[in-house]
């Protein structure tokens, strides 16, 4: 039955997924300072201007333009110092003409004033009189009230992943809490008669899960809470019950679908029978992961994500990244992109990505990427890796020598 | 008396800070699905096997590779199917000559049997007999006993960040916990007449405190923990007390220097008598950021950094970032980096490392990087900006219409 659904490329199975899938609509308000990395849910706008006072931009004298102009090396202006503005308090000189009042980087511009003459510019020549040697225009070395945020400008959009000065943005505008989107909840299911946990010694024939900490590592990565369900037998009825369990209380369901045909196709029938509108894509022109499955099932999404770990690895960067992103509102970080030079040929195939791991090498001041080879279910595979080089459908292959991008992990 | 320090370039200062700079030797035991991003504090080697039983690399049959030898489409290998290993259990048949047993990938190849038949090169005759189209090799498809990995061998280096493949890779070997170093805590001070804590409702000449909170945020990402210490007075011995608590207490000292000279100097003066050797580099080739003051007071690193937000980040990435990661052992990771075309002149100078704020915008298919102008401290420049270009200390400028590396943030 799952043969019937058309193979697409992985970009436009992408699109199928994000294309109608709803954002998650709750917010929290949470305190600016534990904000790092989260997605604003609304436009911020500035309650405040900043700053809310003219202010000095350097150190040195508040002084009136005019008593400056004409003012040079061999003719300096004479002006008289009548006192001094402290940090962080209103002044309580103002300058009046002929006169200047000392004043230091951020204090507020007395009145009278207009600039300021920065003091590499003067030459004390006793406590009352100071030489200036440059004239200064109305306004120069002053930041104006409003000059960097006006009354109700937008600070930033919604949508928008706050960065560290982004908190400290807000902060300074006194803004203390931030509306951001919910982090979605990532319901993660193993399957395999063969998988037992990591802390018990496998009986011949068994292996450890490794995919659910992959996975779950990556949901960390991209926002997204993981909730590990366990690892199930390949039942229909115990999968069913379980995948029910994931898509009732998470926002994302993403079943680790095992190695072999007969449980890939079980993971596509229960999938398939979670809600509307199902399964959506099952086969992406992909190696690996050419078995992914996506689903939305009652406006959540629902990856089947093949089982060995380096389809698992590429399967969700392609696409339960994106749709982790997308479910917040906003989009995937770029990932880090280096140059380096092929040390082998590697084989494609038209109209199919390859997506290879390399490692990485420095020989005589060249960065080398050298292929990782080995049959696809080993797990140290991506370990031994530093990144991916992707064969884009319409290239056969990648030549040694060839300089590459690859996308660093 | 700082002005007899010399100005270093970036690079020979961050160089004079790391060089000697000890690195944190206290480790901790931690679960490894707690340990994604922290840094391995001895190598791992492996305590087993992977994997423990020849395993099935594909679902088909196993078989004896000279059974199939000379078979073709036209004449196809007549072979008895003498049954079938379950997926996790040890097989309870063997392959004798002329035989095949069915196998899932991922099985343990059975007795007798030294290769696997990919289902999709036979053709079922009756439920006993099938036949096989193409002849298979002695370990086709067959992942050989500690062919992932063999015992002893080093699965990570000391001083590897921990990846969530790196994750999967040690829970799948039975590794439950690792040894890493300890997160390196970052000691803040802010300092300023007229800073006051973002919940304050600032009097006139009063700014709101940013800087803790760039600092803080900044130090998380570099997997540090933050531990501000609030803002103190424009007042030597109110800073040399809180500054001794900080070097006493923590790894790490960052004062946020003010932005007048005159706390500048006194920062430079308490961070100089922390201890041994002090001050080493106040004074950098860098715009903006030359006031900044780097030491090592008893071991641990002490920055001034200055004032304003621009800097503060600037000096932050280039000198306590990659500080940070020293401490514990490994490099920082390399930063997301766009090719865009500049949109207008950016003016430098010879001798001096420029960094600059820039937006990015699409136009017509092309990436276009905008410079944010304004004055130096202005608070959301940064906020406005989506990365920075870097002009080099042998550039004196670049030019509209240029390509040039944007470092994301």
């Amino acid at each position: 039955m799952t043969e019937l659904f058309q193979v697409l490329t992985p970009a436009d199975a992408l699109d199928r997924l994000l294309e109608g899938l709803p954002t998650i609509k709750e917010t929290e308000e949470i305190p600016v300072q534990e904000a790092l990395g989260r997605v604003l849910a609304a436009n911020i706008l500035s309650p405040a201007q900043l700053p809310t006072f003219p202010r000095s931009n350097m150190d040195g004298y508040a002084v009136r333009a005019q008593d400056t102009f004409g003012a040079s090396d061999g003719l300096p202006a004479y002006l008289k110092v009548s006192g001094e503005v402290p940090m962080g308090q209103a002044p309580e000189v103002q300058v009046r003409p002929g006169e200047v009042v000392r004043i230091p980087t951020g204090a507020i511009i007395p009145e009278g004033a207009d600039a300021v003459v920065m003091v590499e510019h003067t030459q004390v020549v006793d406590p009352t009189m100071i030489e200036v040697y440059r004239p200064v225009a109305p306004g120069e070395n002053v930041v104006q009230v409003g000059e960097d945020i006006k009354h109700g400008e937008r600070l930033l959009p919604r949508g928008h992943c706050l960065r560290p000065q982004d908190v400290g943005g807000l902060l300074g505008i006194g803004i203390l809490t931030v509306s951001v989107v919910r982090r979605p909840r990532v319901m993660i299911i193993a399957t395999g008669d063969e998988v037992v946990s990591p802390d018990v010694e496998p009986d011949p024939g068994q292996i450890r899960d490794i995919n659910t900490y992959i996975i779950a590592t990556l949901v960390l990565q991209a926002g997204g809470i993981p909730h590990p369900l366990g690892i199930i037998r390949d039942d229909y009825d115990a999968l069913r019950e379980a995948a029910e369990r994931g898509i009732d209380h998470g926002d994302v369901l993403v079943v680790s679908a095992g190695s072999s045909v007969s449980t890939r196709d079980m993971t596509s029938a229960v999938i398939g029978e979670l809600g509307k509108p199902g399964v959506l894509v099952h086969g992406v022109a992909l190696k690996p992961g050419k078995p992914t499955i996506l689903a939305v099932c009652r406006g959540k999404p629902a990856f089947g994500l093949p089982g060995n770990p380096v389809s698992t690895f590429v399967t969700f960067e392609l696409f339960v990244r994106p749709a982790l992103y997308h479910l917040v509102g906003t989009a995937p970080p770029a990932r880090v992109t280096v140059q380096a030079r092929l040390t082998r040929n590697i084989a494609s195939t038209f109209g199919r990505e390859d997506y290879v791991p390399v490692r990485l090498l420095e020989e005589e001041g060249e960065l080398l990427a050298e292929p990782v080879y080995g049959k696809s279910n080993l797990i140290y595979i991506l370990v031994k890796a530093h990144g991916l080089v992707v064969i884009p459908l319409d290239v056969g292959g990648l030549s040694a020598g060839q300089t590459v991008a690859v996308r660093r992990f």
